[in-house]
Protein backbone atom coordinates (compact mmCIF):
# COMPACT_ATOMS: atom_id res chain seq x y z
CA UNK A 1 0.00 0.00 0.00
CA UNK A 2 1.49 3.65 -0.66
CA UNK A 3 0.14 5.28 2.08
CA UNK A 4 2.34 4.62 5.39
CA UNK A 5 1.39 7.66 7.08
CA UNK A 6 -2.12 9.29 8.24
CA UNK A 7 -2.43 12.02 9.68
CA UNK A 8 -5.56 13.42 11.68
CA UNK A 9 -6.43 17.22 11.13
CA UNK A 10 -7.60 17.59 15.15
CA UNK A 11 -6.93 14.50 16.64
CA UNK A 12 -6.56 14.98 20.21
CA UNK A 13 -10.10 14.63 20.96
CA UNK A 14 -11.78 11.23 22.33
CA UNK A 15 -12.58 10.05 18.21
CA UNK A 16 -9.22 11.27 17.03
CA UNK A 17 -7.51 9.32 19.66
CA UNK A 18 -9.40 6.34 19.28
CA UNK A 19 -8.43 5.94 16.01
CA UNK A 20 -5.01 6.89 16.17
CA UNK A 21 -4.41 4.44 18.46
CA UNK A 22 -6.19 1.52 16.26
CA UNK A 23 -4.27 2.41 13.21
CA UNK A 24 -1.25 2.73 15.08
CA UNK A 25 -1.67 -0.76 16.39
CA UNK A 26 -2.26 -2.01 12.89
CA UNK A 27 1.60 -0.73 12.23
CA UNK A 28 0.29 2.58 10.34
CA UNK A 29 2.84 5.10 11.02
CA UNK A 30 0.06 7.97 12.80
CA UNK A 31 0.85 11.99 12.97
CA UNK A 32 -2.29 13.27 15.52
CA UNK A 33 -2.65 17.28 14.43
CA UNK A 34 -4.03 19.95 16.43
CA UNK A 35 -4.43 23.50 16.24
CA UNK A 36 -1.52 23.61 19.19
CA UNK A 37 1.07 21.52 18.70
CA UNK A 38 2.04 21.48 22.67
CA UNK A 39 -1.49 20.11 22.77
CA UNK A 40 -1.00 16.91 19.93
CA UNK A 41 2.63 16.21 21.89
CA UNK A 42 0.70 15.65 25.56
CA UNK A 43 -1.73 13.44 24.13
CA UNK A 44 1.27 11.62 22.27
CA UNK A 45 3.14 11.25 25.70
CA UNK A 46 -0.16 10.72 27.51
CA UNK A 47 -1.37 7.52 24.33
CA UNK A 48 2.59 6.21 24.83
CA UNK A 49 2.71 6.12 28.55
CA UNK A 50 -1.22 4.04 28.83
CA UNK A 51 -0.09 1.92 25.90
CA UNK A 52 3.81 1.85 25.42
CA UNK A 53 5.60 2.45 22.13
CA UNK A 54 3.31 2.89 19.32
CA UNK A 55 4.03 4.43 15.81
CA UNK A 56 2.82 8.02 17.18
CA UNK A 57 3.76 11.40 16.61
CA UNK A 58 2.42 14.67 17.14
CA UNK A 59 2.39 17.93 15.02
CA UNK A 60 0.45 21.33 14.36
CA UNK A 61 -2.40 21.04 11.54
CA UNK A 62 -0.64 22.37 9.33
CA UNK A 63 2.45 20.29 9.68
CA UNK A 64 -0.30 17.39 9.21
CA UNK A 65 -1.19 18.52 5.89
CA UNK A 66 1.93 19.17 4.76
CA UNK A 67 3.48 16.11 5.50
CA UNK A 68 0.40 13.22 4.67
CA UNK A 69 -1.41 12.53 1.40
CA UNK A 70 -4.38 10.95 3.45
CA UNK A 71 -6.14 12.48 6.49
CA UNK A 72 -8.73 11.54 8.79
CA UNK A 73 -10.87 15.12 9.67
CA UNK A 74 -11.40 14.36 13.27
CA UNK A 75 -12.54 17.90 14.57
CA UNK A 76 -16.03 18.35 16.12
CA UNK A 77 -18.55 18.61 13.55
CA UNK A 78 -19.37 22.65 14.36
CA UNK A 79 -15.47 23.20 13.14
CA UNK A 80 -14.92 20.87 10.13
CA UNK A 81 -15.61 23.06 7.04
CA UNK A 82 -14.08 26.13 8.57
CA UNK A 83 -11.30 24.14 9.52
CA UNK A 84 -10.29 22.48 5.96
CA UNK A 85 -11.29 26.35 4.92
CA UNK A 86 -8.49 27.37 6.80
CA UNK A 87 -6.02 25.40 5.44
CA UNK A 88 -6.73 25.43 1.33
CA UNK A 89 -3.35 26.09 0.77
CA UNK A 90 -1.85 23.19 2.80
CA UNK A 91 -3.30 20.53 1.45
CA UNK A 92 -1.03 18.58 -1.08
CA UNK A 93 -2.55 18.03 -4.56
CA UNK A 94 -4.10 14.97 -4.58
CA UNK A 95 -4.41 14.22 -1.01
CA UNK A 96 -7.08 12.71 0.77
CA UNK A 97 -9.44 13.76 3.06
CA UNK A 98 -11.60 10.99 5.07
CA UNK A 99 -14.08 12.90 6.83
CA UNK A 100 -15.09 10.89 9.75
CA UNK A 101 -16.85 14.36 11.50
CA UNK A 102 -21.32 13.65 12.70
CA UNK A 103 -23.57 16.60 12.07
CA UNK A 104 -25.41 15.80 15.18
CA UNK A 105 -26.07 18.24 18.41
CA UNK A 106 -27.45 17.65 22.15
CA UNK A 107 -29.96 19.78 23.22
CA UNK A 108 -31.14 19.35 26.46
CA UNK A 109 -30.57 15.36 26.25
CA UNK A 110 -32.12 14.95 22.93
CA UNK A 111 -30.08 14.00 19.54
CA UNK A 112 -30.94 15.92 16.60
CA UNK A 113 -29.49 15.92 12.91
CA UNK A 114 -28.10 19.27 11.88
CA UNK A 115 -29.23 19.58 7.67
CA UNK A 116 -26.81 21.22 5.79
CA UNK A 117 -27.79 23.07 2.65
CA UNK A 118 -25.33 21.06 0.83
CA UNK A 119 -27.20 17.85 1.84
CA UNK A 120 -24.86 16.69 4.59
CA UNK A 121 -21.89 17.20 6.42
CA UNK A 122 -19.61 15.53 3.76
CA UNK A 123 -21.20 17.31 1.17
CA UNK A 124 -20.15 20.47 3.56
CA UNK A 125 -16.59 19.52 3.60
CA UNK A 126 -16.63 19.01 -0.25
CA UNK A 127 -17.68 22.28 -0.61
CA UNK A 128 -14.94 23.88 1.33
CA UNK A 129 -11.93 21.81 0.17
CA UNK A 130 -9.88 23.01 -2.62
CA UNK A 131 -11.00 20.63 -6.44
CA UNK A 132 -7.50 18.97 -6.22
CA UNK A 133 -7.93 17.25 -3.10
CA UNK A 134 -10.31 14.20 -2.65
CA UNK A 135 -13.01 13.25 -0.12
CA UNK A 136 -14.08 10.37 1.25
CA UNK A 137 -16.28 9.59 4.20
CA UNK A 138 -16.00 6.71 7.39
CA UNK A 139 -15.71 5.52 10.62
CA UNK A 140 -19.15 7.64 10.90
CA UNK A 141 -21.00 5.01 12.32
CA UNK A 142 -18.40 3.30 15.01
CA UNK A 143 -18.97 4.93 18.47
CA UNK A 144 -16.21 6.46 19.90
CA UNK A 145 -16.54 4.79 22.81
CA UNK A 146 -15.58 1.46 21.76
CA UNK A 147 -12.67 2.77 19.84
CA UNK A 148 -11.52 4.45 22.63
CA UNK A 149 -11.08 0.92 24.20
CA UNK A 150 -7.79 -0.21 21.81
CA UNK A 151 -8.50 -4.08 22.07
CA UNK A 152 -12.68 -4.26 22.35
CA UNK A 153 -13.04 -6.28 18.97
CA UNK A 154 -15.00 -3.60 16.43
CA UNK A 155 -17.05 -6.64 15.03
CA UNK A 156 -19.34 -4.10 12.71
CA UNK A 157 -19.17 -2.86 9.01
CA UNK A 158 -18.23 0.85 8.34
CA UNK A 159 -19.75 2.92 5.67
CA UNK A 160 -17.48 4.65 3.16
CA UNK A 161 -18.51 6.78 0.41
CA UNK A 162 -16.18 9.45 -1.66
CA UNK A 163 -15.79 11.74 -4.48
CA UNK A 164 -14.99 8.88 -6.95
CA UNK A 165 -14.15 5.38 -7.17
CA UNK A 166 -10.72 5.75 -6.26
CA UNK A 167 -11.01 7.76 -2.72
CA UNK A 168 -13.61 4.99 -1.89
CA UNK A 169 -10.81 2.09 -2.64
CA UNK A 170 -8.08 3.69 -0.88
CA UNK A 171 -9.97 4.23 2.34
CA UNK A 172 -11.60 0.90 1.47
CA UNK A 173 -8.00 -0.70 1.71
CA UNK A 174 -6.91 1.42 5.20
CA UNK A 175 -10.09 0.56 7.10
CA UNK A 176 -9.59 -3.21 6.15
CA UNK A 177 -5.97 -2.98 8.40
CA UNK A 178 -8.11 -2.42 11.66
CA UNK A 179 -8.91 -5.72 12.45
CA UNK A 180 -12.78 -6.69 12.72
CA UNK A 181 -13.59 -3.78 10.52
CA UNK A 182 -15.57 -4.65 7.21
CA UNK A 183 -15.81 -1.14 4.42
CA UNK A 184 -18.78 -0.96 2.69
CA UNK A 185 -18.78 0.73 -0.15
CA UNK A 186 -22.03 2.74 0.06
CA UNK A 187 -21.73 5.01 -3.48
CA UNK A 188 -20.95 8.83 -4.20
CA UNK A 189 -20.80 11.38 -1.18
CA UNK A 190 -24.44 11.64 -1.04
CA UNK A 191 -24.45 8.71 0.56
CA UNK A 192 -23.48 10.44 3.58
CA UNK A 193 -27.18 11.81 3.92
CA UNK A 194 -27.80 8.09 4.92
CA UNK A 195 -24.71 7.42 6.26
CA UNK A 196 -25.07 10.58 8.93
CA UNK A 197 -29.07 9.91 9.58
CA UNK A 198 -27.68 6.18 10.58
CA UNK A 199 -25.19 7.74 13.25
CA UNK A 200 -28.11 9.44 14.62
CA UNK A 201 -30.09 5.98 14.82
CA UNK A 202 -27.44 4.35 16.70
CA UNK A 203 -27.02 7.26 19.45
CA UNK A 204 -30.65 6.92 20.18
CA UNK A 205 -30.66 3.09 20.16
CA UNK A 206 -27.85 3.57 22.80
CA UNK A 207 -30.06 6.23 24.76
CA UNK A 208 -33.19 3.79 24.43
CA UNK A 209 -31.37 -0.13 25.27
CA UNK A 210 -28.64 1.97 27.52
CA UNK A 211 -25.66 0.35 25.48
CA UNK A 212 -22.89 2.44 24.07
CA UNK A 213 -21.88 0.80 21.26
CA UNK A 214 -24.82 0.00 18.80
CA UNK A 215 -23.68 -0.02 15.30
CA UNK A 216 -24.35 -1.62 12.13
CA UNK A 217 -23.51 -4.99 10.16
CA UNK A 218 -25.02 -6.01 6.63
CA UNK A 219 -26.25 -9.03 6.06
CA UNK A 220 -26.41 -10.16 2.48
CA UNK A 221 -23.47 -9.06 1.48
CA UNK A 222 -20.64 -11.03 0.52
CA UNK B 1 -51.00 -12.58 22.65
CA UNK B 2 -54.46 -11.17 21.71
CA UNK B 3 -54.26 -10.73 17.89
CA UNK B 4 -54.96 -13.38 16.40
CA UNK B 5 -55.57 -12.43 12.90
CA UNK B 6 -53.51 -10.01 10.73
CA UNK B 7 -55.23 -8.19 7.54
CA UNK B 8 -53.38 -7.28 4.92
CA UNK B 9 -54.57 -4.23 3.01
CA UNK B 10 -53.56 -4.77 -0.86
CA UNK B 11 -51.70 -7.97 0.02
CA UNK B 12 -51.53 -9.29 -3.70
CA UNK B 13 -48.30 -8.21 -4.28
CA UNK B 14 -44.83 -9.35 -3.65
CA UNK B 15 -44.46 -8.04 -0.23
CA UNK B 16 -47.67 -8.48 0.83
CA UNK B 17 -47.83 -12.25 -0.87
CA UNK B 18 -44.27 -12.73 1.21
CA UNK B 19 -45.62 -11.29 4.53
CA UNK B 20 -48.71 -13.37 4.48
CA UNK B 21 -47.04 -16.44 4.28
CA UNK B 22 -44.36 -15.85 6.32
CA UNK B 23 -47.00 -15.20 9.23
CA UNK B 24 -49.18 -18.11 8.22
CA UNK B 25 -46.00 -20.45 8.30
CA UNK B 26 -45.90 -19.37 11.92
CA UNK B 27 -49.33 -19.96 12.63
CA UNK B 28 -50.89 -16.48 12.75
CA UNK B 29 -54.30 -16.92 10.72
CA UNK B 30 -54.36 -14.16 7.76
CA UNK B 31 -56.45 -12.60 5.36
CA UNK B 32 -55.40 -10.81 2.61
CA UNK B 33 -57.17 -8.25 1.17
CA UNK B 34 -57.32 -6.57 -2.29
CA UNK B 35 -59.73 -4.18 -3.74
CA UNK B 36 -60.92 -6.57 -5.80
CA UNK B 37 -61.61 -9.47 -3.36
CA UNK B 38 -61.55 -12.14 -6.57
CA UNK B 39 -58.14 -11.22 -7.29
CA UNK B 40 -57.01 -12.01 -3.09
CA UNK B 41 -58.74 -15.19 -3.54
CA UNK B 42 -57.10 -16.18 -6.71
CA UNK B 43 -53.93 -15.37 -4.46
CA UNK B 44 -54.91 -17.64 -1.69
CA UNK B 45 -55.69 -20.27 -4.42
CA UNK B 46 -52.28 -20.03 -5.59
CA UNK B 47 -50.54 -19.75 -2.01
CA UNK B 48 -52.21 -22.99 -1.13
CA UNK B 49 -51.29 -24.52 -4.56
CA UNK B 50 -47.63 -23.57 -3.84
CA UNK B 51 -47.27 -24.22 0.11
CA UNK B 52 -50.16 -26.80 0.73
CA UNK B 53 -52.40 -26.21 4.07
CA UNK B 54 -51.77 -22.61 5.75
CA UNK B 55 -54.48 -20.90 7.46
CA UNK B 56 -54.72 -17.36 4.37
CA UNK B 57 -57.86 -16.51 3.37
CA UNK B 58 -58.61 -13.83 0.59
CA UNK B 59 -61.38 -10.85 1.52
CA UNK B 60 -61.83 -7.40 -0.32
CA UNK B 61 -59.80 -4.56 1.76
CA UNK B 62 -63.07 -3.38 3.52
CA UNK B 63 -64.10 -7.00 5.09
CA UNK B 64 -60.26 -7.06 6.42
CA UNK B 65 -60.74 -3.91 8.09
CA UNK B 66 -64.15 -4.65 9.60
CA UNK B 67 -62.63 -7.74 11.04
CA UNK B 68 -59.31 -7.45 11.97
CA UNK B 69 -57.57 -5.44 14.50
CA UNK B 70 -53.65 -5.48 13.03
CA UNK B 71 -53.19 -4.64 9.18
CA UNK B 72 -50.01 -4.79 7.78
CA UNK B 73 -50.29 -1.69 5.19
CA UNK B 74 -49.03 -3.36 1.65
CA UNK B 75 -50.02 -1.36 -1.17
CA UNK B 76 -47.69 0.38 -3.07
CA UNK B 77 -46.37 3.73 -1.43
CA UNK B 78 -47.62 5.61 -4.07
CA UNK B 79 -51.36 4.29 -3.08
CA UNK B 80 -50.71 4.54 0.50
CA UNK B 81 -51.93 7.58 2.34
CA UNK B 82 -54.70 7.37 -0.32
CA UNK B 83 -56.20 3.78 0.16
CA UNK B 84 -55.84 4.89 4.41
CA UNK B 85 -57.97 8.14 3.72
CA UNK B 86 -60.84 6.06 1.20
CA UNK B 87 -61.32 3.87 4.19
CA UNK B 88 -61.35 6.21 7.20
CA UNK B 89 -65.08 4.95 7.93
CA UNK B 90 -64.26 1.21 8.40
CA UNK B 91 -61.28 1.13 10.34
CA UNK B 92 -62.44 -0.67 13.95
CA UNK B 93 -61.52 1.52 17.04
CA UNK B 94 -58.08 0.86 18.44
CA UNK B 95 -57.12 -1.59 15.57
CA UNK B 96 -53.45 -1.08 14.63
CA UNK B 97 -51.88 -0.66 10.65
CA UNK B 98 -48.58 -1.51 10.33
CA UNK B 99 -47.26 0.80 7.55
CA UNK B 100 -44.91 -1.65 5.37
CA UNK B 101 -44.62 0.58 2.30
CA UNK B 102 -41.16 2.29 0.92
CA UNK B 103 -41.45 5.73 -0.72
CA UNK B 104 -38.52 4.59 -2.85
CA UNK B 105 -39.17 5.44 -6.94
CA UNK B 106 -37.20 3.77 -9.91
CA UNK B 107 -36.14 6.50 -12.91
CA UNK B 108 -33.74 5.44 -15.57
CA UNK B 109 -32.71 2.31 -13.15
CA UNK B 110 -31.57 4.92 -10.13
CA UNK B 111 -33.58 4.35 -7.24
CA UNK B 112 -34.88 7.66 -5.43
CA UNK B 113 -36.37 8.83 -1.87
CA UNK B 114 -39.32 10.94 -2.02
CA UNK B 115 -39.82 12.89 0.72
CA UNK B 116 -43.53 13.92 1.67
CA UNK B 117 -44.10 16.97 3.27
CA UNK B 118 -44.99 15.07 6.33
CA UNK B 119 -41.53 13.61 6.99
CA UNK B 120 -41.65 10.20 6.24
CA UNK B 121 -44.13 8.21 4.14
CA UNK B 122 -45.42 6.34 7.37
CA UNK B 123 -45.94 10.45 8.63
CA UNK B 124 -47.73 10.85 5.49
CA UNK B 125 -49.83 7.67 6.22
CA UNK B 126 -50.68 8.69 9.80
CA UNK B 127 -52.01 12.39 8.65
CA UNK B 128 -54.87 10.31 6.52
CA UNK B 129 -55.79 7.76 9.47
CA UNK B 130 -58.40 8.46 12.12
CA UNK B 131 -56.96 9.47 15.19
CA UNK B 132 -58.44 6.72 16.80
CA UNK B 133 -56.51 3.90 14.75
CA UNK B 134 -52.94 3.41 15.83
CA UNK B 135 -49.62 3.60 13.39
CA UNK B 136 -46.49 1.41 13.51
CA UNK B 137 -44.00 0.65 10.65
CA UNK B 138 -41.81 -2.00 10.27
CA UNK B 139 -40.59 -4.59 7.61
CA UNK B 140 -39.27 -1.20 5.89
CA UNK B 141 -35.66 -2.91 5.52
CA UNK B 142 -36.54 -6.85 4.69
CA UNK B 143 -35.94 -7.37 0.81
CA UNK B 144 -39.22 -8.37 -0.53
CA UNK B 145 -37.16 -10.79 -2.45
CA UNK B 146 -35.90 -12.49 0.36
CA UNK B 147 -39.61 -12.44 2.01
CA UNK B 148 -40.84 -14.38 -0.97
CA UNK B 149 -38.99 -17.25 -0.28
CA UNK B 150 -40.61 -19.18 2.61
CA UNK B 151 -38.10 -20.95 3.65
CA UNK B 152 -35.01 -18.77 3.22
CA UNK B 153 -33.75 -17.71 6.80
CA UNK B 154 -34.17 -14.09 7.14
CA UNK B 155 -31.34 -13.68 9.99
CA UNK B 156 -31.40 -9.79 10.69
CA UNK B 157 -33.05 -7.32 12.53
CA UNK B 158 -36.05 -5.00 11.79
CA UNK B 159 -36.49 -1.17 12.48
CA UNK B 160 -39.83 -0.97 14.30
CA UNK B 161 -41.05 2.48 14.88
CA UNK B 162 -44.65 4.02 15.58
CA UNK B 163 -46.86 6.76 17.30
CA UNK B 164 -46.94 5.19 21.15
CA UNK B 165 -45.05 3.07 22.82
CA UNK B 166 -48.09 0.31 22.64
CA UNK B 167 -48.12 0.27 19.01
CA UNK B 168 -44.28 -0.59 18.93
CA UNK B 169 -45.18 -3.25 21.37
CA UNK B 170 -48.05 -4.93 19.90
CA UNK B 171 -45.62 -4.32 16.65
CA UNK B 172 -42.59 -6.03 17.90
CA UNK B 173 -44.73 -8.71 19.24
CA UNK B 174 -45.97 -9.78 16.07
CA UNK B 175 -42.78 -9.54 14.36
CA UNK B 176 -41.19 -11.94 17.20
CA UNK B 177 -43.16 -14.58 15.78
CA UNK B 178 -41.54 -14.93 12.52
CA UNK B 179 -38.42 -17.06 13.37
CA UNK B 180 -34.52 -15.54 12.21
CA UNK B 181 -36.14 -11.52 12.85
CA UNK B 182 -35.29 -9.48 15.97
CA UNK B 183 -37.04 -6.48 16.21
CA UNK B 184 -35.36 -2.96 16.98
CA UNK B 185 -37.16 -0.09 18.40
CA UNK B 186 -36.47 2.88 16.53
CA UNK B 187 -38.76 5.18 18.35
CA UNK B 188 -41.27 7.49 17.20
CA UNK B 189 -42.77 7.85 13.93
CA UNK B 190 -40.26 10.09 13.26
CA UNK B 191 -37.64 7.60 13.14
CA UNK B 192 -39.16 6.76 9.61
CA UNK B 193 -37.02 9.11 8.04
CA UNK B 194 -34.12 7.44 8.68
CA UNK B 195 -35.32 3.84 7.79
CA UNK B 196 -36.63 4.54 4.88
CA UNK B 197 -33.43 6.08 3.92
CA UNK B 198 -31.84 2.74 5.11
CA UNK B 199 -34.13 0.98 2.74
CA UNK B 200 -32.33 3.39 0.04
CA UNK B 201 -29.34 2.08 1.09
CA UNK B 202 -30.10 -1.41 0.46
CA UNK B 203 -31.48 -1.02 -2.43
CA UNK B 204 -28.31 0.39 -3.78
CA UNK B 205 -25.99 -2.02 -2.24
CA UNK B 206 -27.94 -4.73 -4.11
CA UNK B 207 -27.10 -2.72 -6.83
CA UNK B 208 -23.21 -2.22 -6.39
CA UNK B 209 -22.56 -5.38 -4.83
CA UNK B 210 -24.76 -7.50 -7.49
CA UNK B 211 -26.70 -9.17 -4.62
CA UNK B 212 -30.93 -8.91 -3.74
CA UNK B 213 -30.71 -9.74 -0.07
CA UNK B 214 -28.90 -6.58 1.51
CA UNK B 215 -29.99 -6.35 4.99
CA UNK B 216 -29.44 -4.50 8.28
CA UNK B 217 -28.42 -6.45 12.18
CA UNK B 218 -27.58 -3.71 14.77
CA UNK B 219 -24.43 -5.16 17.00
CA UNK B 220 -24.16 -4.15 20.58
CA UNK B 221 -28.01 -4.27 21.33
CA UNK B 222 -29.41 -6.92 23.83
Amino acid sequence: MAEAVIGLIGGTGPEGRGLAVRFALAGVRVIVGSRDRARARETIDRLHHELGALPLEGADNREVLQACDVMLLTVPFAHAAETVAMHKADFRAGSLVIDVTVPVTFEGGKSRLVEPPEGSGTERVRASLPAEVRLAAAFKTIPAALLARPHAPLDCDDFVCGDSLESRTRTMDLLRLIPGLRPIDAGSLAAARIIERLTLLAIQLNRRYKVHDARFRIVGVP
